[in-house]
């Protein structure tokens, strides 16, 4: 017989997710050293400090001539400064060496005019304005200078990180190791996606979503596949989970009122087992989290929307802290004014599914509605959740929200 | 000797932009079915149309009891409906049958109660609300009908959408192609990252740039390496990438007063060669746009901001539309207020580089600066782009405008 039971009390997310932290002692991840073209993306594991300054030397800015900025006091197009050319690796008095954006600036000079600024008369130019020191001159160290930090240990490095690296003469990163997380469906109800489903069975679609939710991260999924609601199945897979990845995420079996093995299944395999079940949030109230071998355990919802949430909550700021990072990536957020209104239960978290879209320089957010909270289509017609606090009843038509994007807004182009 | 000319006159980026794809005339990319697990941020190739409703039937959208709603008018705590628990496949009067989310609403039943509004006596419920047919049920196609369009040929595709797809049962899709982007740098003054620079040599650093920024759309970087400033080394270079590769982008030696070898090389390839040269923007102005057998060749220049500029402004459309996208992939924008006053020269659209963060629930944009348009530091100090338009001569203090992001924002995380 199914076994019944409600939640005595339901955990804040935030208590949940510290009580678990603080049981869970992350430790510092390992480093691996990976060339700059497999780096995008991965998390820095040290400091990284410039043995060089950049620009090594003073180099021009522009495309123009080197001089003296003495030698062009008072000059204007009316009064033009002559001055002669020279291909000497000194400028002297009253002279001028033709420079490249990026040329060193000869001896002698200390300035660069541009060549617009300048007309060419057989061996000498004629110079239109008056320089001062260091004009359109890019100074050594200017960029960053020798023994500053140029990235930070725990930076996800961008495509511009790359290039500073890459100028750095660095063709190598240490970065952080990928956490690996296994991830592991459950439920007799589940169609693995290549079969046909039997009768009241349905396409499972939870570990598609969640392993690309890692891949995102840049953790590492480990598919388990799907357990059917049979304890020692469960109990197998979890393990199986413990030996081979760094953290373990199941869906489904952990409702109040549904076939509630997962809990019993972690609980099963060892101390502390389960830390909390029952979250104040929505979806997602069953939500447990538990640590075994000292190793993250998540047990999801089966409901995909609340799975998703799940993963926002729990498993984002953990991967995070796995990758290296000081504190959570947070999503880009935009505001936003509601188009209606959407009540929401007092004493629950919950995430409303938008999409945020902008009209005449204003950005709204229309709520994307759907009877079933685990209708998926509300994940892909929106692009951003508005997260409702527990001490509210919903938010108002015309309210100034956050929406924590998940999917880009199309924004107006007239810039500025 | 050096060659020196200026631009006769420089075009906008829009009409730079559109004369070039006109001549381009992209062809529909050729698609390639890969596995759900494959798919992330790939671009879907065709619409995918719901072959079977989802829910494919009724199901309860709680955990709870289906019954016929109109055996509980007037229920009440106070005066609760009593009902007769079944194991039945029929829900007869009177009856009610333990369901779980995502039970099959049993035949005989309309709606659901929760299981907290019930009280289990033996082998009754007493139900304490009073239930409307539909309640607590998720219908049939409610979260997308068959015939529907599920996903749009030309979308992204996130978690969320994988996740659409399993749920329809599909384990394959059907994406577009990566095009490959030859990437070629071009310059005496560069050494290869791995190796030590000469005298006055500097750490080639684009290619690495420009690499990322491809796999960051899912385009396939392909690296032809550096070029010396050499008419023949430079027209070898640019033939192999149209040889391999859909796509070549040249950095460097198009400046106007520099060895302005690349667009002659690209001319001595054949018709139509150079459509634009000089666009009137900044940084990135020397940027010259092409077609060589019907290819699209992108001669950026060597100045690594203004050639990240000039692959935001025509390599990002180019590549989007090349994926099978109708337009342009936006990057995220938010509305921040200037921190101070910014110049820029009339008639050039200028991409400013700023930093943009929250404080005290309101987001500003911190210019990023920097003598040296070429700094680097200012790509990975800031995290947007501020783009002032070809007629404002700047954007001043105070002022609100928009800043399209390449990096995240810290946002306050009280939410709503």
């Amino acid at each position: 017989m199914v076994k019944l039971k409600g939640f005595q009390k339901l955990t804040s997310t935030d208590d949940a997710l510290n009580k678990w932290l603080g049981v869970l002692k992350i430790k510092k991840p390992s480093a691996v050293n990976v060339p700059l073209s497999e780096a995008l993306n991965r998390v820095l594991a040290e400091d990284v400090i410039t043995e060089e300054s950049l620009p090594r030397f003073d180099r021009s800015a522009v495309d123009g001539y080197a001089l003296n900025s003495e030698n062009t006091s008072g000059a204007s197009q009316f009064k033009p400064a002559l001055l002669k050319l020279t291909e000497s690796n000194i400028v002297g008095a009253k002279q001028a060496k033709q420079v490249w954006t990026g040329t060193p600036i000869p001896k002698g000079a200390d300035a660069v005019v541009m060549i617009e600024n300048t007309q060419k008369r057989d061996e000498e130019i004629e110079v239109w304005v008056q320089l001062a020191p260091g004009d359109n001159v890019s100074k050594k160290g200017e960029d960053i200078k020798k023994g500053e930090t140029a990235i930070k240990a725990g930076t996800r490095l961008n495509p511009y990180h790359l290039g500073l690296l890459a100028a750095l003469g660095k063709n190598q990163v240490l970065v952080t190791k990928k956490p690996r997380i296994a991830i592991i469906a459950t439920g007799n109800e589940l169609a693995d996606v290549g079969n046909k489903p039997a009768g009241n069975q349905i396409h499972e679609s939870n570990r598609t979503m969640l392993s690309a939710m890692c891949h995102e991260l840049n953790a590492e999924p480990a598919d388990l596949g799907i357990a059917k609601d049979d304890l020692d199945e469960i109990v197998e897979k979890i393990r199986k989970g413990l030996t081979n990845a760094d953290a373990v995420i199941t869906t489904g079996g952990t409702s109040v009122g549904g076939l509630d093995l997962v809990p019993d299944a972690v609980n099963k395999l060892g101390k502390p087992g389960i830390i909390v079940h029952g979250v104040a949030m929505r979806p997602g109230m069953p939500t447990a989290l538990a640590v075994l071998e000292g190793k993250p355990v998540m047990v999801l919802s089966g409901n995909p929307v609340a799975a998703v949430v799940g993963f926002e909550v729990f498993a984002r700021p953990l991967i995070c802290r796995m990758l290296g990072m000081d504190k959570e990536e947070y999503r880009t957020a935009v505001k936003a004014t509601m188009t209606r209104r959407v009540s929401t239960a007092l004493g629950r978290k919950t995430f409303v599914r938008v999409k945020a879209f902008e009209k005449n320089g204003e950005v709204f957010a229309e709520p994307v509605s759907a009877r079933g909270s685990g209708a998926i289509s509300t994940m892909t017609r929106g692009n951003g959740f508005v997260v409702v606090p527990e001490n509210r009843e919903g938010v108002a038509e015309g309210e100034l929200v956050t929406v924590r994007l998940f999917g880009s807004v199309e924004m107006d182009r007239e810039d500025v």
